[in-house]
């Protein structure tokens, strides 16, 4: 089968990659309807040094199951299935807590023999426990907004509950890419009264006012930090999602933050450390957040799609076929495009 | 009167000072029965430069009112009160919210021309919000125990609370001063199943035994992340309170948290950074924590201490005079009391 790889820097290739099969009871084989790139593949795709071996790529995708293994139970083959983006057996005591990121039993897609999400195929590890089956056919509409069920907007949703939006609250989002827009209706959709979004491009934060943001800050740093300050009589917001990952995004998660609020932290962290000395302490900062249970998320955040009340998958502004995939990459790192859905 | 004022480092003096009168309608004057010397003294006593102007200590007290406003409305003159360690109105957003110490009208003894806790007397600002009235005399038995509700019972309740100590958790509680001791108190008291204490004095750790700790760990730095790991199955505990404050102990702090679990910070931070990057990012790792609203917890923790189903008053293992007042923060300093209880 055709999959994707990446070599290096600016290197992805789709090439032949041998098709998946059942290797343990526990596996499915999921043909892959739909997949897409994620901001974080962005990183690897601007410092990935050279490689001889190339790496699979991708962790979000819905698919039709093809094969099955015989311990799995409650899927069959033809059902469509969307799978978060780590794979877990739904049983250990961190699955039970809603922590399938530290799955006993789980792992990540394009390692250690598991194939990448971005290719016609994937054998999925523990697919009982990982993969829900999805109540519509693989001709639906709802497909793209079904797809950030896999990531994006489980990831926003974590955003929001870890840092505590309810109801009343006010929170700052900080980045305009799709996690920091989904991170913006998750907040909405959980009753958030005051939605500041952080980002400079007009079109996505557009979307991100039709998603729920009540503000719009295009400034970055100090300057941002001084705009919550001014929106919220000096005090900044309950909640904070950073969505982006770097050093000066968390620098200024901690300048709009409120006394008692919380941060919560959906970037992958480009630094090492972060600056929680004695006024952080004195304002009782809650920094929290990490990779979302996807998982945890589904049964509730499926309703809400398939009812039409959210549209997720408006993030999605490009579509290209599995060859076209090496400049889907390219077109997200130029921001050409918000986030690139992929159809094999 | 008599009251305690440093003016350096290992500097400690009780001199005379005016008589606090009320001000303010707001205010009371309270007579102290019972003060005590925090922890969080021994910092300014280790490393206060050399001042011409003594600066006014303590912050925690017990007392009668002799005084009173006109516009403070629940406590009358006569009655026995303990007063938590920051002052607040009671009714802003924030105190509305149980976050006292952030509190719009509050603020801290012994700034600002308000007496501290370690005198004869104190004038207490925003008294109706701050003040707790206790339903015993002053000559009770239970007056070292109703004294911790003013911070360390409050303080290691906050720790167990924030770091989501809850019945069959697990908890590692990092220093085995009184705020440690009073987390591992209060960690029991919230069901934790499992409280591992680290720390080096024996008769503290003896003591931490009594309150509820079920592991007691000498060892300190990576010795002592490698013993929590060993006890846990190599998986850390799900709370971990930090009762120090030092860069060292936040790093062990770090070390043997589990994944998901959360951090509360109620040392104050004697270090700017904290080394939050990828690793604890994966591991949804939480850091929270924060002076303690005390006023908020103290209708929940009164009636245990009446009860007699919680004796915090046993941090107190020294008793002095306000004059040798000097003397106890000597021996807190040298290790030689674990908490000094001082009685005018």
């Amino acid at each position: 089968m055709r999959a994707t790889l990446m070599y290096g820097a600016g290197d992805v290739r789709v090439e032949d990659v041998p098709d998946p099969k059942i290797q343990n009871p526990t596996d499915a084989v999921v043909r892959v309807v739909r997949s897409c790139v994620c901001g974080s593949d962005l990183w690897p795709y601007g410092s990935m040094p050279a490689a001889e071996q190339g790496r699979r790529m991708g962790h979000e995708f819905l698919g039709v199951v093809e094969d099955i293994g015989s311990e799995v139970s409650g899927l069959k083959r033809g059902d469509l299935v969307v799978a978060p983006f780590v794979w877990a057996d739904g049983t250990c005591d961190f699955c039970a807590e809603g922590l399938h990121p530290s799955c006993r039993n789980g792992g990540r897609y394009g390692l250690d023999g598991v194939d990448g999400g971005q290719g016609e195929a994937v054998r999925v590890p523990q697919a009982q426990g990982t993969l829900v089956k999805l109540p519509v056919g693989e001709d639906s509409a709802l497909l793209p907004s079904l797809l950030t069920l896999s990531d994006v907007l489980c990831t926003g949703h974590h955003g929001a509950v870890t840092s505590r939006v309810g109801p009343g609250t006010s929170v700052t989002v900080v980045g305009d890419g799709a996690v920091g827009l989904s991170a913006v209706l998750a907040a909405r959709r959980l009753g958030a009264e005051r939605i500041i979004l952080m980002g400079r491009h007009k079109d996505r934060t557009d979307l991100g006012r039709e998603f729920g943001a009540t503000d719009v800050i295009a400034e970055r740093g100090e300057e941002a930090v001084e705009r919550v300050r001014e929106l919220t009589g000096g005090d900044g917001t309950h909640a904070v999602v950073e969505a982006v990952g770097t050093e000066q995004s968390m620098d200024v998660a901690l300048g709009v933050v409120r006394a008692g609020g919380a941060i919560s932290r959906l970037g992958v962290p480009q630094y090492n450390e972060v600056p929680l000395g004695r006024d952080t302490f004195m304002r009782n900062i809650t920094v929290t957040g990490g990779p979302a249970p996807a998982r945890a998320y589904i049964e509730e955040l499926l309703p809400d799609i398939l009812d039409g009340k959210i549209e997720p998958g408006r993030v999605f502004d490009r579509t290209v076929g599995l060859e076209e995939v090496p400049d889907g990459y390219r077109a997200m790192a130029a921001r050409e495009a918000l986030k690139v859905l992929i159809q094999p």
